[in-house]
């Protein structure tokens, strides 16, 4: 294991992000000089201090190690990458945490503790969008443009690393992690992965560029705009209004827009990189588009069969109450199961009082998710398809064992190794979203003060593990999780690792033969 | 498919078995002559008649097919193993119907809609042990006698079945229903398993006489012995008193006793033939075995912690409230324990009160169950300990693709095909967890008059799906099954069937290339 290059390249990373907050200290310098706004001035010190202390250590990171042999192999590549949400969130959090060191803001106590701190940073890099925040609008824009920021570096992070470097699914013939049987060449990743990361990161920044030209031209500030969409491409969730995406109610074309880009973000960018490519009909034809396509318009249709069926008036974000009618029924029918099945997260109602039938499929959406290769997290779309179509397969093999009838997906057939490997994930997921729940249980059962109520601790284990944010009951739409004690948020931190990078690549370092040379 | 064979011999099965109903009817108008007892005439006379109905069809069919060709092939046999149980269950349920139907005692009216008495004859065969009734000690005896003999007639079934004819598990090269490629021989089982069978209906017999000696010498009356050793045996849990095994209290050797055969029938019968034939060695060094007996103690440990930990006093069945000390919380924590482990499902205290970890506990035991091969449900400990292995090696896989470390059990490989066989019935045991959930609570939901929280629409579908019996909430120790709508007691008797069977043999029956010839 080459521990020494795993740290330079953690360096140099580092470096780019907390160069990232200094550059957001520095806008908003200059913003708040050109408009004479002096109440940000702590925020901008504290964002600088971080970016500075965090470029030092990256340069001390890569520094110390930059002459040791540059190979990185597979293990290497795990442990990169579990290293850099695991620091990264530190580094993320140091801005919220030394602000609220040197402000004397109310609001500034939100941030007291360092866990709550490392929950929000954890929660944005890794597009979760769980916030500990209570009170979001008394928070110094800049720190809350700099949470916006973690959503969207995350999500290039994720689509960068799980379509280009590590081949994500297993499906067409390509394993997790698999892409380089002998480990990625020296010097650094192939051309090929390069290029594709390159025109990954170019489909990104283009969706993002139109999401903020089109919400701004759709009447929102340009600092929300940026702010909203860097969460709704990441599929975060991390707005800048209490109301969340709520707080806009009044133009709906706001609405519109963000359902769009939520559905785009889901999509497998693999299939953007297609279509520039000219290959329309395969895209179209692709068998986990449709499948996530479809699953949209079922849930929004059951949740709308559900919500006009029970007929109770629905509670929004802002406070407000509306009547269920038919076009306000589908407009947070759809809202919410765009929101909900790509983890994003945005609210505009709250669905805790929802009928049962609401609440089963919203949380069969938050445990499949979008589409593989996308920002989204939990099972994913197309390993729910193979999975259903592997049991389908096993049950005639109850009366036909000799006949073996291949799983295919889009004409490939799914070879053994893989439909055991996607099998195993799914069962992981609800093993770890059970083992979560438990934990999270027993914790807060342990704290006297809490009131935590089973169905809060299922759903925000599920909520972190699947990268979501909200739950249901007491971390509901609107509610948040600043009130849980340290211990459970550093487990929903763990949480929202293993789901957002797949669990292979957290559980592997809690092997001991991860470790050894063997 | 040969539906007339299958016909023929489902009929010789029901001779056989409303044979035992007439056979009971006149033993217990015998004793009640002696005994110059009437008030049990009417329950006799259902019995009786019940008897003569089922005889009356089996001879139908029997007779009406017996000429066709004998040939019983695997699609056969699934058939008939699924049409046994579902057509059982209704000539189980008969003798409670028409008792209802000519009986004036107020408590006949527990019985007065048929789905209650499938439901209890279908608890019964599936040895699941839920019950409808509210009152059990107002039912004649000779009614309860009958509900216990389900337990122990589908019991022996199902050893039989899945030891002697159905190889269960796929451990050891041998895969569930493919012990025969090409067919059961013309003219009925082959020798050797009907050998086998013979063997091991010894050996349920053996047991079931040895416990009957041991709870009579305790000091039960010899028909309560005989009631509770079938409930036993068969891991059913159907007791002749309300307040279940609670009501020997005052016996604690009874509760020893009972604690004892209930570990016992949760061992794979196929390990008390190797008994037999002198293998001791082989036996305790039995990888499920060893793993069973290691859960229950951990379970026990940890509920006993659990218990202590709180100290709230215990409410036992009989209403009576205790100080948690020491020897009581063991007493209860092992009993319980064990209980729930093997899907038996006695009482002896109410558990709804005890804190989450002790329920989390309880939860886990509910779904893994007991060994393969055993009268038990759920997903069985060797699937456990081999998805758990699985998982490991999936986990070493993802930095070390070429590496394959096969899945061993006992000294053997695991095949790709079982391994994937068994990680898909994990799941899917999940799944109709789930499922059956959402469709009681959203039946149930439809009734105003009902009041079902989801913990207990949840844990009523684990506790028939994995052949428990009782669950928790409203569905407790201290509650039954009589209050659910008619349509959810429909659902939980198709989720008993699943769990007996093992899913697939009843999935099968719903799909079109199961009834087609190709």
């Amino acid at each position: 294991m080459n521990v020494r290059h795993v740290i330079s390249r953690l360096g140099l990373l580092f470096i780019v992000f907390s160069g990232v907050m200094i550059l957001v200290a520095a806008i908003f310098f200059i913003l708040d000089l050109l408009q004479q706004h002096e109440a940000g001035r702590e925020a901008q010190q504290a964002l600088l201090f971080s970016g500075l202390i965090g470029v030092a250590i990256g340069l001390a990171c890569w520094a110390l190690n930059r002459k040791v042999k540059s190979y990185i192999g597979r293990r290497e590549a795990l442990l990169l990458v579990a290293l850099s949400w695991l620091i990264g969130a530190v580094l993320g959090a140091l801005p919220f945490f030394l602000w609220a060191q040197i402000s004397e803001v109310p609001a500034s106590t939100q941030f007291a503790q360092f866990i709550d701190c490392y929950f929000e940073a954890m929660s944005g890099l890794t597009t979760t969008g769980a916030t500990i925040l209570s009170d979001i609008e008394s928070i110094p824009r800049s720190l809350l443009f700099w949470r916006a920021i973690t959503h969207w570096l995350g999500g290039l992070g994720i689509v960068v690393l799980f379509v280009a470097v590590l081949p994500s699914l297993g499906v067409g013939g390509k394993k997790m992690f698999q892409v380089e049987a002998t480990g990625l060449s020296p010097g650094g990743l192939q051309p090929q992965i390069k290029e594709t990361a390159r025109i990954l990161a170019g489909i990104y920044v283009g969706l993002t560029a139109i999401e903020v030209t089109a919400l701004t031209v759709a009447g929102m500030s340009f600092y929300d705009a940026l702010c909203h969409t860097f969460a709704t491409i990441a599929s975060g969730g991390f707005s800048t209004k209490n109301a969340s995406l709520g707080y806009y109610r009044d133009k709906p074309a706001i609405d519109a827009i963000v359902i769009v880009f939520m559905i785009l973000a889901g999509v497998n960018f693999a299939l953007y990189h297609q279509l520039i490519k000219g290959k329309t009909k395969r895209v179209f034809k692709d068998t986990e588009l449709r499948f996530y396509l479809f699953l949209i318009a079922a849930a929004t249709a059951l949740v709308y069969f559900s919500l006009r069926h029970d007929g109770a008036p629905l509670i929004l974000t802002t406070g407000e109450t509306v009547e269920a009618g038919p076009g306000e029924t589908l407009r947070q029918s759809l809202f919410t199961s765009v929101a909900l099945k790509t983890g994003t997260g945005f609210c505009t109602t709250d669905y805790n009082p929802w009928p049962f039938l609401a609440h089963a499929v919203i949380i069969f959406l938050m445990f499949t998710g979008g589409c593989s290769g996308s920002t989204t997290g939990g099972i994913k779309v197309i390993r729910v398809w193979i999975a259903f179509k592997i049991m389908i397969a096993e049950i005639e093999h109850a009366f036909r064992p000799n006949v073996i009838r291949p799983v295919k997906v889009g004409g490939n057939t799914i070879d053994h190794e893989t439909k055991l490997g996607i099998v195993v994930f799914v069962l992981g997921i609800l093993i770890l979203f059970a083992l979560g729940s438990v934990v999270i249980m027993l914790l807060e059962g342990a704290n006297p003060t809490s009131d935590c109520d089973y169905k809060t601790a299922a759903t925000a284990s599920l909520a972190t593990l699947c990268t979501i944010g909200p739950g249901m009951a007491k971390v509901g739409a609107m509610e948040n999780y600043g009130w849980f004690s340290g211990s459970s948020k550093a487990v929903m931190c763990i949480l929202m690792m293993l789901g957002r990078l797949e669990i292979f690549a957290i559980i592997v370092l809690f092997t001991p033969r991860f470790w050894r040379g063997d």
